[in-house]
């Protein structure tokens, strides 16, 4: 079993690994370095089983003839938790789990790929947690996250970043990207700020008043 | 070479090869049978001349080192489309150019996966095309495609459906659903229709007021 047990510090991210795409290895392998807690959304936890991971979390509805009991003995201790309610998705619960136990970030692998219908609503429906929880959604290409009103990391010049307006997103102004944005709005479908890039090697800045702005640092 | 040429019939879909994961072979084969025209987009050229497709269009920017020419005798005749524009993505461009052609409709592969904003963009900005082409994109768990005001279509009992507001949709109904919209409202990130079904074999209803809804037929 890899041990990711080293930091037992609930201020590092949770990490959850959900039901679509498997990601590369070595991108699981750092996540799990330092994560206090591994989530493992459902029947996914068959795949995981086979890359010899400690897993201290089972949520899902378990619908599909999935025996989570199965699992109680081959990953002692393990938390099995039962979420039948079916008007969220199993990765909704486990957000709502993490926000119960406090916990206030979490990186999440394997929500992507697979169903497009998945893969689109496990984006986007983290502008919801925006007041509870740090989300990141990671991927062999992408990293996503919600922007807070005002956003300023450094980057090396050429780095690709998206930003898509899950919505509608008003007063938008960016810094040191090359298709700057100055009080810009940006709605889904119609106007995204899709395939920009920084300018300088920096701080980026990207402020805005209204909605919700995805970031999307992509690459091939 | 394989033969995509028996028909010859602008009303059948055309077919665009777009610059994301690939598909599976099967699905290729299937759409390219039936395809009068067949547009690939930029780089992803190297990875079609591997199938032994025969191409019509090659569109794109051409802006990372890639030789379009190279490609002019390797599969006359060809037309090569440069679309320099970078207020577009390639595959906007060659919607547009089907639309200027005044084909109708078009099937998208490899539009999907890989970078996580080419998807959510390819995906969403479809809307945007309503009035100009039937577009359906697909990939090996998915077909999306743009629903009109009022939808109508046979489907057999238990067929996952997900209905998708690309922003702020209302007035939604629907009959032979498992959880039936009734002038219902959904809104991209808040409160979406994934991963509903069909209760029985028979026709689904789908109507809606206002907004861009999209239909995804997807399965595991």
């Amino acid at each position: 079993m890899s041990s990711h047990h080293i930091v037992r510090d609930d201020q590092e991210p949770a990490l959850i690994i959900a039901n679509g795409a498997s990601c590369n290895p070595e991108l699981l392998g750092q996540l799990l370095e330092w994560s206090p807690l591994v989530i493992v959304l459902d029947s996914a936890m068959e795949r995981v089983m086979q890359l010899d991971i400690k897993v201290d979390v089972l949520l899902g509805d378990f619908d599909r003839d999935f025996d989570a009991n199965y699992y109680k003995e081959k990953q002692y201790p393990i938390e099995i938790v039962h979420t039948p309610d079916q008007s969220k998705t199993d990765l909704e619960k486990a957000f709502d789990y993490l926000h119960q136990r406090n916990i206030p970030a979490v990186n999440v692998v394997w929500a992507t790929g697979k169903r497009t219908d998945h893969t689109i609503t496990n984006l986007t429906n983290i502008v919801r947690y925006r007041e509870k929880l740090k989300i990141v959604i990671l991927d062999d290409h992408s990293k996503v996250f919600l922007l807070p009103k005002k956003f300023e990391k450094w980057y090396t010049a050429d780095t690709p970043i998206s930003l898509i307006p899950i919505g509608h997103v008003t007063g938008i102004q960016s810094e040191n990207l090359f298709y700057p944005l100055q009080n810009d709005t940006l709605t889904i479908g119609y106007r995204t700020g899709s395939s920009n890039h920084v300018v300088n090697d920096g701080i980026v800045i990207i402020e805005h008043d209204q909605g919700d702005l995805l970031m999307m640092e992509c690459s091939d």
